[in-house]
């Protein structure tokens, strides 16, 4: 079997590549080792860059995002008993989008196989060969393979394609706690996300819909869900956003809990011979900063356009530029994502210095112009080039 | 023998308040246990923020300073082997003025005598007094006793003061690295000063007058002053200075060289009963970001402030936030050294990681025009309220 890309992986970046290329004449087959439904239901990421949206509306799958997407100008910080709002829109000229990622991968999975595309599920991918191109996978009880001019390694951290590059150089940082995240069937308390800072941790309100609320409290790494019952989710919840101003945190029905590990991981080059890294697989955020998602469809949109001129011109100096263009958005997110994290969370590790530091850091963003406007255009996220 | 003010250390903090109080018609008596010369000599810091020489200027303290500080509107960071302009004047629209701190005291201590003030040398205090404002000290072999309506606290982070108060709590920080600081007698290579980060460690080019360059070196904590030649010294600025454009560092005689610790350090609260801490008493930051000697500054601005309006209406409003008000800026400066020594230093416990995310961070600082605003508003200094 050949094809011309072959993408292993059909979460939101393996779909949105095949989605891209196909838009531009390019073939593609999509191995995913889960089923579609798993793929579609698995709770990730919300927070969409003005950037992102901007792709899927281009490419003609920001139909149901148009409608249903919630956009957004502005967060708040929220820490010592008071909220400090900060404008994301008025100071960066863009928007973010509150989109859930299932729904991104539900309408990129229509929207492929309403194209005719090949995306199979339950399609375990065995080994990639950077060299050759060849995919080696396993479906319906049988092995396959699939011979590709290139292949885009879309399957995540645990995926096997980073493991195929030999060479790939790796850097790592994991923190002292979790996040354990529920779904609840209420109206969010909060219109704008609600980044909050606590001595007993972090929390924040974020939200699916106007009648689905998503919300994290800062756990321990090994914390066990067992001991949390949705009383004490909500108990603690409430003592983390405090009451300024008489706002109040509205309990509700949780229906989906999960515990996150907090990391930061990158692995260098994106690219080994036939085989381009991207999303996930490459590179892993904390989820504080909402750019994981985002990166996915950075990484992808700019994988997309350089084999659309390889395939349109002959001209490889895209695809040579892929791991360089890529990794200097991907540090940025780190950074950025890392000083999220290190600002709003409560370091089991940390002593009474950094704790007055921290707190006069965030006093500094909530009060000063530009440190604001650092915060927005990072959060808003940086054009594309 | 008896003060309205007495003034623990005549170096620039106390000389700065017993003249403030002076031209309010408070009196003072300044004890300092070295000799004048000593004071005049020792070398500190040198960059002023425009708050600074302001409150110079306004107080009758600026003539020299006028005519001899060198007005500056921007500085250099260096690294991988380019410069990066950070134009503080266009960012900020105030200045900063390269004056040595040895030249403050000489201006202050000329102006203390001319005016009459009670500056004693070579006056060591042995003990104060918080509850009943009583000085112990010896002088010509003698004990004395100085008794006063308030102590100041000026004598610095090894001085009697701090320690005489009972129930201070302290907050510190020690880096893993040192500057090895020398004078030269040589043309700066620069207008401006140039911040240089280099795998091999941080450098910085300063200066303290058109013919008399002032150069540091990250170090090692520990490091021996005799290990390094004149030779060594200049061979090892130039590696970190590189030669970006062709620009080339231009050695020349050195004049005086030291090793400084990194040190930062803040003791709360600023004020016990009639004992208040101002200046290196009070805390201490890595030299990195400049802020030392002007917070000192401002410290005693706002003392001198509240001990006139204490004696012109008997209010002590001012006097009971003291130390509410210099702490609010003591930890917008802490938090902006320690940000400016972590961004710039290379820190030998660091790993792959954090390397790659400092230098996400350097090139996010160089090119983004939010975080140049950042840094320049801190490096001017925030206007004293």
């Amino acid at each position: 079997m050949r094809t011309q890309v072959a993408i292993v992986g059909g979460g939101p970046a393996g779909l949105l590549l095949s989605h891209l290329l196909h838009r531009q004449g390019v073939a593609s087959v999509v191995l995913e080792s889960r089923d579609r439904a798993y793929v579609e239901r698995r709770q990730r990421a919300g927070m969409l860059e003005q950037g992102t949206t901007d792709v899927l509306r281009e490419s003609g799958a920001g139909e149901r995002l148009d409608r249903e997407g919630l956009v957004h100008h502005g967060i708040e910080l929220r820490f010592g008993g008071e909220g400090h709002r900060i404008p994301i829109t008025d100071l960066t000229g863009r928007t973010v989008t509150v989109y859930a990622q299932t729904e991104i991968v539900k309408d990129l999975a229509a929207l492929r196989l309403a194209d005719g595309g090949d995306v199979r599920y339950e399609a375990e991918v065995l080994a990639v060969d950077p060299s050759t191109g060849t995919v080696t996978f396993r479906q319906d009880g049988a092995a396959h393979e699939l011979t590709a001019d290139y292949i885009a390694g879309c399957d995540g951290f645990h995926g096997v394609s980073r493991r195929a590059v030999p060479d790939v150089r790796t850097f790592a940082r994991d923190y002292p706690f979790a996040w354990l995240g529920v779904l609840a069937d209420v109206a969010p308390s909060t219109d704008e996300l609600i980044y909050a800072h606590h001595e007993r941790g972090f929390a924040l309100h974020s939200l699916r819909s106007p009648s689905v609320s998503r919300l994290y409290l800062q756990v321990a790494p090994d914390e066990d869900l067992a001991a949390w019952s949705d009383a004490r989710i909500w108990d603690e919840l409430a003592v983390r956003f405090g009451t300024p101003d008489g706002w109040e945190l509205t309990p509700g029905p949780i229906t989906d809990r999960s515990v996150t590990p907090m990391r930061s991981f990158v692995a260098e080059p994106m690219r080994h011979d036939r085989l381009f890294l991207a999303g996930d697989s490459a590179h892993i955020v904390p989820p504080t900063g909402a750019k994981g998602l985002n990166l996915a469809v950075s990484d992808v949109t700019i994988l997309a356009r350089a084999l659309t001129e390889r395939y349109a011109s002959g001209s490889e100096a895209l695809l040579d530029a892929y791991s360089a263009t890529c990794l200097s958005r991907v540090w940025r997110a780190e950074h950025f994502s890392y000083w999220m994290t290190t600002l709003l969370h409560a370091d089991p590790e940390s002593d009474a210095f950094a704790r007055r530091l921290q707190r006069a850091h965030l006093e500094y963003v909530a009060g000063s112009a530009p440190a604001m406007a650092s915060l927005a255009e990072n959060y808003a996220g940086l054009p594309l080039k």
